[in-house]
């Protein structure tokens, strides 16, 4: 770690670049806040991508309160699973214990295993979705395709957690959320946080955004579906099962193998 | 069959193209599948359309999981109608036996006869009535002027069927449907499948996806319409007929002839 | 009407263009058919706009089917009041007859006076409300800044109508709601055809189409505030008349003067 | 006074526009004038921004009518606290004189102290609130990132307000609700004018116009939750403090500061 606050406290130089360790990280963490604007998933400031190195346990996140058109590569902030800034010039999103307390997840329990990619987002429709505290029943195969479960949405946090820390326990609180549900989050790679919004997560930051869009769909499509039938049932289990299977099992045949 | 497998073995140069036989085909389907991102009836890959020579016995359609800024016309995947390739390195949408049961139909059933190209896509609205089991009803003139009846929506396929070969299943379901209700294919060009979504066909690949937008505009219009009155009746059968004739009657006088 | 029909016949040649006496009209017509889109008011060819000389007796209109990317200002066809094609190699849009109705009605009726342009579209909100049949209220000062009564709906059109002449009686339809309620067609510049969509007019082609695009927002919001109370009462009296007289009353004080 | 009316007589020149005492001014007012288009929040010339200086008891507003395309620096309207045009060759927006009444408060009120910047829209959303004369609860952290309070809607206005001088008296009903109430105008930044829509302010133009797209975001979340559930409470307190303190308290950790 020494190093590297080392080489932030005398700044970047060509050499420095060119051996720069992260680089595939700050990229993909850039890519994936840039496709947080392209998939209107955000306006103005209101999302934040990350990508996680579990071998480095290291991870790169949007600075906070940047506009993306002002974004770079080398604006993303570097920080360990400590929460200390490893690289980067700029204050991290103000989201950023979020995502840490999940990347901690991720060494910590077996099936957080394998998620590297975080999007955080205030979509409108997940974000309607979330303040109505509803979690989002499965009504067609737009959802199945995804994941075989509703999403779900979390409890409100208690005052004393809000008060401790935060944006820190909002991580604790979707941990718990799947863990007292027993919810396997590379199945359900998504989560409404009750009266605030969307937390997607992936095998990639890339991932983790198109997450995000698909979450922004499937809700939308959800409420104007409640609309034509108030009454609404999830979709019958063997249709479920299907759609999840054909993307995502191991006989899986859509897409390029 | 055997001579295309074979020139697909040996991959093409540029001897093959100039004479290539199904070029016509592929750039149709190459073309419906970029309108549909056009038109705004798909994220991601969530749409494909596919064009068909009843001449020949083969149709083109979308490889699977590719994005549309990514498909060329020589990307396209050509089958024959048992849903063997006849040329393409790509696997096609997996959606690809549906639409073979809808052209095997159109060669079957006098009909279906005339069907030269399907659309399928995961369109917002004309999800939301799919995931709501409901069939649209005729409440205007926008929907009059492209169909006569309103646009049936199939039930669940049973587990059954939906463990022996789904997307076969569904196409059987779709032909099931309108023989049951006795339903013009020709004049009712669309249908939603239960909790799933649209399916839109026509002379043509680019005639599909018009209707797929078609279908998406109808759907919202009649959502938006049922939240003024929910108890909304259609609209009088003589100002659908009239509707309907001055598009499609032997009398029509609706565009350049 | 010969020596029209003539240059018809012979076609156009430079000389020709040069002392084109339509020109301007034609100009018209074609940028109100351009903003028709731009304004997002219609998909494909669903929407057309037309401009009318009064001293001339002719109007020029969209060409049926043609979508907007290919309209030049020499696309337009010029028809005179009994519908006969004056200039133009195009069939006129299906809705030709319902703008030649209200042309008429301009130099017969005192009050239709100065009407010198029309578009009809099949926008989203207000064919929702058209489908609904229900009149729009003034619920609010965007509303009233454009008119100080409710937007009317036109009662079904009686079978006999439609069959004998369906267009021109759309047209008829729009002039007796406006003679029966007693409505001021330059005060209220727009209608809706229940279960069809709207009519809008103007002293031009481009003001009609500004009305087209002020009836589809107003349509939007009032939807949405009958979703916040189903029971909500128009604007007081008093406020209605005061927006209307800030835009449009003698001492009118909005704009430029 | 006179001197500059004197100026705007003579018209301007090279040296004037050099020495413009009013040209950061004018810019501030011009650049939020287009951010309200960019930001989707009018269309045609449905709303006005305006940049105040106390210094100089001068704000630069729109002028009235004047599509935003057609906006320059130059053509901002210059006016003092009395509404005397200081420099400017084109009429005021007609919604002038509530902004005066704003910015007279900031002098005279010491809650109001620091408002530098107002804007007016007919956004959709917003005015759908202000139509439905709903204060906008706060439903997530959203709303509670910006305001700690719900959004206030004003009473109608009397008959005899809207007779002596409607939009200085729009001001000032403004001002009663916030005093009414014991609102803080720094910390709520925004209202309905029930029937009419939102004016937003800030410390900059800028500021107010990002508070309008904030507005228009709420008000549509908030809608929709409604639609999913019409008894929706409000976000605990708990986390309003939170959400709040975090971009706006003394111990803010949101941006880079």
């Amino acid at each position: 770690m020494t190093s590297f606050a080392g080489a932030r406290r005398f700044g970047h130089d060509k050499v420095e670049k060119q051996m720069d360790v992260y680089k595939s990280l700050r990229e993909e963490a850039y890519e994936a806040n840039l496709e947080i604007k392209r998939q209107n998933l955000a306006i103005y400031t209101w999302g934040n991508a990350s990508s996680f190195d579990p071998a480095k346990g290291v991870f790169a996140i949007k600075p906070s309160g940047v506009v993306y058109d002002d974004l770079t590569p080398e604006s993303m902030v570097l920080l360990d699973l400590d929460g200390r800034i490893v690289d980067g010039k700029l204050n991290p999103s103000s989201d950023t214990k979020t995502h840490q307390v999940l990347y901690n997840a991720s060494l910590i329990y077996k099936e957080f295993k394998g998620l590297q990619g975080i999007t955080h987002t205030h979509s409108t429709y997940a974000v309607a979705w979330a303040q109505a505290k509803r979690p989002v029943p499965i009504f067609g195969t737009t959802h199945a395709d995804h994941s075989a479960q509703e999403i779900p949405c979390t409890p409100f946090m208690d005052a004393e957690a809000v008060k401790n820390n935060y944006e820190l326990e909002t991580g604790n609180l979707i941990v718990k959320t799947f863990k007292d549900a027993n919810l396997d989050p590379a199945h359900v790679t998504m989560v409404l946080v009750a009266g605030h919004g969307p937390f997607t997560w992936g095998k990639s930051a890339a991932q983790s955004v198109y997450h995000g869009a698909v979450l922004e769909e499937v809700c939308k499509m959800a409420l104007l579906s409640l609309t034509l039938d108030p009454n609404l049932q999830p979709l019958p289990e063997h249709i479920i099962r299907k759609h999840l299977e054909r993307k995502h099992g191991p006989d899986a045949y859509y897409g390029q193998r």
